[in-house]
């Protein structure tokens, strides 16, 4: 029987408050708690509900097991013109991305690009966070992280790979910046959980059972499967899928000094981190581009018009179904949830007043 | 009924020989055509057999429509230390893509990276030979191209973009460099042509007729349709590909003065270039990445050496099919055909041997 998920909708400004509580309670600096909340909270209003505040409680367990460090002394281990490294000390992704991204638009602004490979971080929330911020300075962003190990390679029934996103935010003139923020596995892990809670089958190419197998059943992966990379199987190209999620994780992992590959901590606390690991934490890879080092920027804004305004117009299969620019469905959650509130489900409210009542913080729930 | 294909091996020396002479009938300098012969020759060896010289009389019949310029005067039309654009005055893609990726080096040595966006330009070969060009400086590389369009988006029926290829060559240590050079349609456009010369049907998910149905028929581009994006549809994350084939679009397209989407030119000579283009010829993006721009040489390729030794080793599904690491079956490749020579199909000899005649050519054929 197919569960019907409730919701209880709170608005973005009690979220925001109440989460920056909780960052607070960790030990996290104002600033650093502030920014923190302010990632979360964009991925709940782009709609990228498995990223936001449901995710809270899973940062508050790794700092109770000592695997996040709330004040982090992040340092720069490599620095050219257009290049760096640097270790997050094993702080929040949320607060060491950001100045890593911070550091790459720096760059760009002195020589036309800049490049930042993260070592020793933690979870950074979603790409499109980190990625958008080039846009007010008419640059191109990028984003990547490695990821807990979730999705077999091609041929293989082991977990090796995160489901490693991939982001690039382009900016355009009178329509919405192009933001591509996708998991390089077939689903991400946020719309498994969805058939899970709503107990409906998946569609058959997302997961393999522990022995390979592709299954439909929604607590595959539970069970010890895997996800399987962008494009399913060997015939419609998972190896493509696969040879990406590899590039974010050399980029993420072995670039920064992170872990990598099988031995990227596992976001779930009560998973230990496995032994002689090759790395530290995991890792990030952070870019920005000056669209000025290529282009005219009010040229370069005009073409990005047109091809949005003609890819809007492609001749669609449906009639009721257009084609879909990257970034327009997030782009239109956020501007209704900024108004409406962000819809939980009840899972997530219980949770996070669970978390409220322990640290005795003010809740909105 | 399947048609059997017959091969005739040709060794590389006089494959190459002839392909420079083809070059220089065309107009190419000496270096130009010994250069364009080495793209395509690369191909062949590594077995990418659609891009090598079995594409040599296309060029050809786009020289003759006066739409590759043998002699082109390649011009910067913007740098700054990290990033440049050219215009490849409508040269062969084959020698100005090498030009660019030789600036982004440059470019790379100077300030840790370099991206280099090209215009004006015609096909390019594999993006493989410009990425790997970056290796021997221990530099990751970067390469990518938009094509003519044959990709339709998800929800759509029409042809709005290439197979655009990306590819990233990243160093190793006592292993082979990992190479990612990959189509961003759920298969190239050279596995169609496999499947109809040997007239076999395709496997779902590659191709939609005009309506925009799902068909495995080898002809189903032939007839109006077009290829469908990796991920192939909405459910398996096809949304994923063509976000990818638009990411490469915009940074070869709309950054470097090209033409993007629908417009870009076709590659087959008898198609005419659209009215009204909004940019000139297609377009590329280099890019080279010095690794000691973020971490110790030794130590990367060390760790590179660690990664693909792990994923070698992962767990499989079927004990006789390993995991592949990305690039080695080219390199495989590549050793044998040094050696053993390139098998051509009987269609591609006849029509090689035929530009001989016509330009009355010395021919290994």
């Amino acid at each position: 029987m197919i569960t019907e998920l409730h919701y209880h909708t709170i608005s973005e400004a009690d979220l925001r408050q109440y989460a920056v509580s909780v960052f607070k309670h960790m030990g996290c600096s104002d600033i650093d708690a502030d920014l923190a909340a302010d990632v979360l909270l964009r991925a709940d209003l782009r709609g990228i509900d498995s990223h936001g505040v449901a995710r809270l409680s899973g940062y508050v367990r790794l700092w109770e097991k000592g695997r996040i460090n709330p004040k982090p002394n992040v340092t720069i281990t490599r620095n050219k013109t257009s290049t760096a490294s640097i270790d997050g000390d094993a702080g929040l992704g949320l607060v060491v991305a950001p100045r890593a991204m911070e550091m790459a638009i720096e760059k760009a602004k002195s020589c036309g690009s800049g490049w930042v490979a993260v070592g020793n971080s933690n979870h950074f929330g979603i790409a499109a966070y980190h990625a958008t911020k080039a846009l007010e300075f008419d640059m191109i962003g990028y984003a990547m992280t490695n990821a807990s190990p979730l999705v077999a390679p091609t041929f293989s029934k082991e977990r090796m790979l995160g489901t490693n996103p991939v982001c690039y935010a382009i900016p355009a003139g009178k329509f919405d910046p192009v933001i591509i923020d996708m998991a390089t596995s077939a689903a991400a892990n946020g719309k498994l959980e969805i058939s899970q809670r709503k107990n409906i089958p998946l569609p058959s190419g997302w997961v393999q059972t522990a022995n390979g197998s592709e299954t439909t059943d929604a607590n595959g992966l539970k069970q010890g499967g895997s996800l399987l990379p962008l494009g399913s199987n060997r015939v419609l190209g998972s190896h493509k899928g696969y040879a990406l999620s590899a590039m974010v994780d050399i980029f993420t992992g072995v670039l920064s000094g992170a872990n990598f590959g099988p031995w990227v901590p596992p976001f779930v606390s009560f998973l230990d981190v496995q032994p002689n690991l090759p790395g530290k934490g995991l890792g990030h890879f952070l870019g920005a581009m000056e669209v000025d080092g290529f282009s005219d920027v009010d040229v370069f804004k005009s073409k990005m018009d047109q091809w949005i305004d003609r890819f809007k117009k492609a001749s669609t299969i449906e009639p009721s179904q257009p084609v879909i620019i990257p970034g327009e469905p997030e782009a239109a959650f956020e501007k209704d949830r900024i108004v409406t509130g962000i819809p939980l489900i009840e899972a997530v409210v219980e949770d996070l007043k669970q978390l409220a009542i322990n640290f005795k913080l003010d809740h909105p729930f």
